[in-house]
């Protein structure tokens, strides 16, 4: 018989959660070497900022940080509603990606149950299943990260996973499944299996490639204004599901959690499409830079319907040493976790003059790699 | 056997949760009654705002709003740390208490088993216990609605829980514990039991009636930037406890949920000591307005130590008919929710003006309610 804990512990079950941290910060990653700050090209975070609009709307905000925002987000679920054609019930917002991700494990994926995903995918999906009891079950990628649907398909018929995360455009490869390869997969998952599909991304794509808005009973599809629309230090995402699905939620989310500033900044955002369309096309120009900063160096890169690009810099071990020999120079990046393009460094499209920056340190920090290499 | 579910179905602890929305918000109460706004005095946001230092540092944030905050939230922590004489690593920073309460019932209070409150108190505590599977066990309380040490004593006795809230000063009803009192009742518990004390209104308080923020292995204390410091609308709060309880929150907490302009302006406000003593004053000479004003209809009030009072209509009935004619009358207050305070309204703080509005339109509804009554 063993001595009673002295002291309180965590449940079992959080006791047994490994210890993990998703991401290293860049404020932390600076600190390890000695610097103030770093050109933050690591967590796809936009260079173009939020819209003017935004920025003008969260400015009068704040002085009234007193009061909470409302709960329910009705006037931007009404807007994103319109947008998107659909129900006010069918649009759930939350404190970002990230935490509508933790409610989709938690209400979807029971302890011990599995969830399909493609290896080499978002890790935060894997800090959630780990958090709430979830098994991963992992379908191989293709040669560039991405995902493929037999492989998916089989994951869910040999776990018998109730739920399948998609994250596409896909990060941390950049790879995209258009509509058709899209709705093909979702006719050979089984009805009562939940497509998670995460679209943090999507706004770089034209909505004529991505599924059709018309809600699905079994897909749930979410968004986020961090990437595009330039608002990550905001938190505020939503989600897009059926009635049924939404009202899930209402069971498990913080019905307060959400910023008050952020909900009028994304309102604000939403508004300004010239705004986007200028950040869009720009990504593209940046998207191009890389390519072609890549095959100068005689690099390999993956193509990308993102704001960043992956530069294949050789083996797993090139790509992290390359990862530490850019944090040297002061640059932060990330790289892939999983093969086969864990070989490859990530890096998000800066300002002209980030890309021009960066441009020069990756030739230094690839020299540095290379020189290593050799002796 | 029955037909398996055509579309997803959330898991079985999931659907078991009650459908229950904690607060129904001012903008849907408003919506339901026909008003653009109300005067907001049911939520105990302040009346006086963030400090102009915290807006001013906002204001300025607000450009850089596509960068994600700091995870760790260092700069914050550390000057938190330095406030209440403890390390760094004896705080973490989350988007307010209520979502530090919900990793502390996950955390702590494993499905099946009891956490320990006194009835009548803040009712997030039981939306967090639904949600996560634990069971309320109620230990009852004084005639204030105030907390009996005995009976939680005797609740963790028969319960045999391993978490015991305690929200101090206590919201609904206003009442305080001193620290002699805090002592003594942790000094019966058991050593393995976590004390989770809720001290979302303790700015309010002067620390030497608070327990002394020396770290206790067995208690977490959780504090808030949204009452006294004005911020609610900003989403962020801290808990202090030993690096061990802290530790647990790094498998469970949503590492980049707090938003980056909440972080700035929190860390502005601590700086401005002399705007906190202001609103502080101003609180305790709007309490004191609140209970004269129950004096002069010769209704009872409760001892408050927060920036609220609750006032004695009669019944509970009596008491829903008031809010609801308040609400007529474009005030939002609410109501407790449990005997014997049942029969009070709760009434923040306003500003002098509000105060006032208030004291007109307290009259005229309470009119309303005892004519109804006379009927």
């Amino acid at each position: 018989m063993s001595a009673p804990p002295r002291f309180p512990q965590p449940t079992t079950q959080v006791a047994s959660i490994p210890a993990m941290t998703p991401f290293v910060a860049p404020e932390e990653l600076a600190r390890r070497v000695g610097r103030s700050e770093l050109l933050r090209l690591g967590a796809n975070e936009s260079a173009f900022g939020p819209s003017p609009r935004a920025i003008a709307a969260m400015r009068e905000a704040v002085a009234l940080t007193s009061w909470y925002g409302d709960p329910e987000s009705l006037q931007l679920r009404a807007a994103l509603a319109a947008r998107h054609g659909c129900a006010v019930e069918e649009v759930v917002v939350a404190s970002g990606i990230d935490e509508l991700m933790g409610l989709i494990v938690r209400g979807f994926c029971a302890p011990g149950a599995a969830c399909v995903a493609t290896r080499g995918t978002y890790p935060t999906l894997f800090y959630h299943l780990n958090g709430f009891g979830g098994r991963a079950e992992f379908a191989e990628p293709n040669e560039n990260g991405g995902l493929v649907p037999e492989n998916i398909a089989d994951a869910v018929r040999r776990s018998g996973a109730k739920l399948v995360y998609i994250a596409n455009p896909d990060n941390p490869s950049g790879s995209f499944a258009d509509r058709a390869t899209l709705a093909a997969l979702r006719e050979v998952l089984p009805d009562d299996v939940l497509l998670f599909l995460d679209e943090a991304y999507a706004d770089f794509v034209s909505p004529g490639e991505l599924p059709p808005d018309a809600i699905d009973p079994r897909t749930i599809r979410t968004r986020t204004f961090s990437k595009a629309y330039g608002m990550a230090g905001a938190r505020i995402g939503y989600a897009l599901a059926s009635a049924e699905v939404i009202a899930t939620f209402q069971k498990l989310r913080l019905h307060f959690g959400v910023n008050r500033t952020a909900q009028i900044g994304a309102l604000a955002a939403l508004d300004d499409g010239a705004f986007m369309r200028g950040v869009i096309a720009e990504v593209e120009r940046g998207r191009d830079e890389y390519h072609a900063l890549a095959a100068a160096h005689a690099l390999p890169s993956l193509p990308s319907r993102t704001n960043f690009v992956c530069i294949g810099i050789g083996s797993k071990a090139d790509a992290e040493a390359m990862v530490a020999a850019l944090l040297e120079l002061g640059v932060f990046v990330r790289k892939p976790w999983a093969p086969p393009i864990d070989g490859f460094v990530r890096v998000t499209v800066g300002t002209v003059a980030e890309r021009a920056a960066f441009a020069e340190r990756f030739a230094e920090a690839l020299d540095r790699v290379r020189e290593k290499a050799v002796r």
